[in-house]
């Protein structure tokens, strides 16, 4: 960190080599934008795409399905680059819960698990899917309270990146353990994915998820994805048998056979909209580069976190993300016992959206592709003098509702 | 039927209490489009909503949340006045596969059948679900090549409209046989909704679900949806529990719970922009009233039915639907045994586009909302003319893939 000053923010980004992907963006207003992290920027050409495939339904009717009838593997395709994946190895499809319901489904079909595992603090909807599947399945379920250690005979899904803490695990090492052991992995890269390297199939992870419209930028409830490592498809069966995972779909008149390779993994009729900007928000961020946007992002962090250190420290705030960056992704957590109004003056008085993880974190979403050093350094500054004027206190101390 | 020439076509779409609709559509070409049973054309207003809502992602961010997150249910309400359907039992949400899964593994877990049952000659996904589920649960599965009867215990598929025939079934009446004998019966509205009334919850119907993208003109691949009668939704649980379906939704650190009503019955994140063309699609038909819209389709349909038998049953031509209206919905099969390179001929050479649905179908769809008398007249003089002339001899025989 060469040095804390606004001029020292504003060297960094003149020398930044990412800086001409926020021109990528729509740049509403001049709000500091620190929740890329829940909901990521709309890019400009997901806007142009969007409104020319529109214009292509309209025109074209039902003569261009076969244009978008390999959108999911497309879009898979191009998420492929982003999360260190080979081609055929990603499709874009229904939402993260749906999913890891598939793959966790599949997992356990093809060779019942012992336990299924997760950790008790992981995103919920990760933590219902499998409460619902151990139900059903009257499979024992372990929620640990503390980091998950895979255990023979485990079906475990972890978080690449924790959502709250920022906290990132070794994909590779837990993904070595579980081998040694006997455990499958699922991962979830939804708060991973395009902030830092992930690198799937170089570190043999079987079976991800993960969500795009966060540091993607495909916008609000794109669809998500899913990774099977191709070795493993073809002994692999989702649960939801749908025509679009059938080998000849259009044979209408037969069995369900699934289709080979990653397409089994397909159910109904692909969602052609939200697939064009998955396509366009992972086309984005593997044009950036993942090691130059993880660079960035250690960047802006320990920016952030010396800043914190220096002038939120003395005002009660408390660190809640790790300070080594190879431990954490990209968003930084910040504990205050008065999170919440601090969050809601943030966003109502000092034009600074970060968001809230209750019970007492401010979060700030760093997304590399558009965020910039003096960004970190004002919205600190604005935080600090907030927080040091007392200006949240006209704000209601107790927790609503939040996204 | 007044009379058939081109000057009665012309008189009766003058007298259509509907003809103002036709400008809602972007109108792109002179093609006559019967088509929109598999992809219903563009309206004006989800072209703009389409855009106005890209743009509220750009300016407003994660803020424009608390006004997207009720997308499911608000869509639901609006698909419940076309189905008939009260406010509360239906969601738009997923693809009509995943909430066919979802509904079929409510019922099973909640009460497990004795036979899963479906016609043979169902729509392919819906039969693909079943022997799904029925592998995964050890559940006897019964395919019948006639018209399935409910039989005590089981849980019966039935398409409202058959993707093929364009039969119609007698919702109430069967529903009422399945409810004297003790059979569930889960009803998929596809090819139905917005061509013909349902009535769904008069008629004492239990489940439901249905795709938008046919005659309620919501865009490829746009979400699906799913109706529970309301006295029943507490008493079935998704087996893809995720956290839109979870009771608390942020409160984040709880045991999976289900919400109260509809609501459980969703997982992920939900497609904000699949849902706003899911709503204005809705929002179009009911303002045009199903009972306006079926009395045009049966006017249409009826046209189309006697200059089969004035012009094509002479070529070769057999009708594949129903001639009682009251027995078919919006779209006519028209059999015979060159039906492939005849749909292409129609397609390339004749402006006309229909589907072609093997092994011998030429398939019309007729969505009321937008095909016109003169429309009927004009592709059924050229499908004569064509195939008098032979001019369909030129394309392969040999049926390649079809969406």
């Amino acid at each position: 960190m060469a040095g804390l000053t606004r001029a020292d923010a504003e060297a960094a980004d003149a020398a930044d080599p990412l800086r001409a992907f926020r021109d990528r963006f729509v740049l509403a207003d001049d709000r500091i934008y620190l929740d890329g992290n829940s909901l990521g920027r709309l890019p400009v050409a997901t806007r142009d795409r969007l409104a020319a495939l529109a214009a292509e339904w309209g025109e074209q009717l039902v003569s261009g399905w076969p244009r978008w009838i390999d959108a999911p593997v497309t879009a898979g395709d191009a998420l492929a680059e982003v999360i260190g994946a080979r081609p055929g190895e990603v499709l874009a499809c229904d939402s993260t819960t749906v999913n890891l319901y598939k793959l966790a489904g599949a997992a356990i079909a093809a060779d019942p698990p012992a336990t299924l595992a997760a950790d008790r603090h992981e995103f919920p909807t990760d933590r219902y899917v499998l409460e619902g599947l151990a139900a059903r399945g009257g499979l024992a379920l372990r929620l640990d309270d503390d980091e998950p250690e895979p255990r023979a005979g485990d079906l475990l899904v972890l978080s690449h990146v924790n959502y709250r803490s920022g906290a990132l695990r070794d994909l590779r090492a837990i993904q070595a353990r579980a081998d040694a052991v006997g455990a499958r992995v699922i991962w979830d890269l939804s708060h991973s994915a395009g902030a830092v390297p992930v690198g799937l199939h170089e570190a043999g992870a079987r079976l991800a998820v993960g969500c795009t419209y966060k540091y993607l930028n495909a916008g609000p409830g794109a669809p998500g994805y899913l990774y099977v490592r191709e070795d493993l498809q073809d002994g692999l069966r989702s649960p939801i048998q749908g025509w679009f995972g059938q080998t000849d779909q259009f044979a209408m008149e037969r069995d369900y056979e699934p289709h080979a390779g990653i397409r089994r993994f397909l159910a109904g009729t692909p969602p052609i909209l939200g697939l064009a900007a998955v396509e366009e928000g992972a086309k984005l961020t593997a044009e950036a580069g993942v090691d130059a946007l993880h660079a960035k992002s250690i960047a802006l962090t320990e920016r952030l976190i010396a800043l914190h250190d220096e002038w939120l420290a003395p005002l009660g705030f408390e660190l809640g993300s790790p300070r080594d960056p190879a431990l954490r992704g990209s968003h930084i957590s910040l504990r205050h016992r008065e999170a919440w109004p601090i969050t809601r003056a943030l966003i109502e008085r000092a034009g600074v959206v970060p968001d809230f993880r209750g019970p007492d974190s401010v979060r700030l979403g760093i997304a590399p592709l558009y965020t910039r050093h003096v960004d970190i350094h004002d919205a600190l500054q604005r935080l600090r003098d907030l927080v040091a004027l007392g200006a949240h206190r006209e704000f209601d101390a107790t927790p609503g509702r939040v996204t």
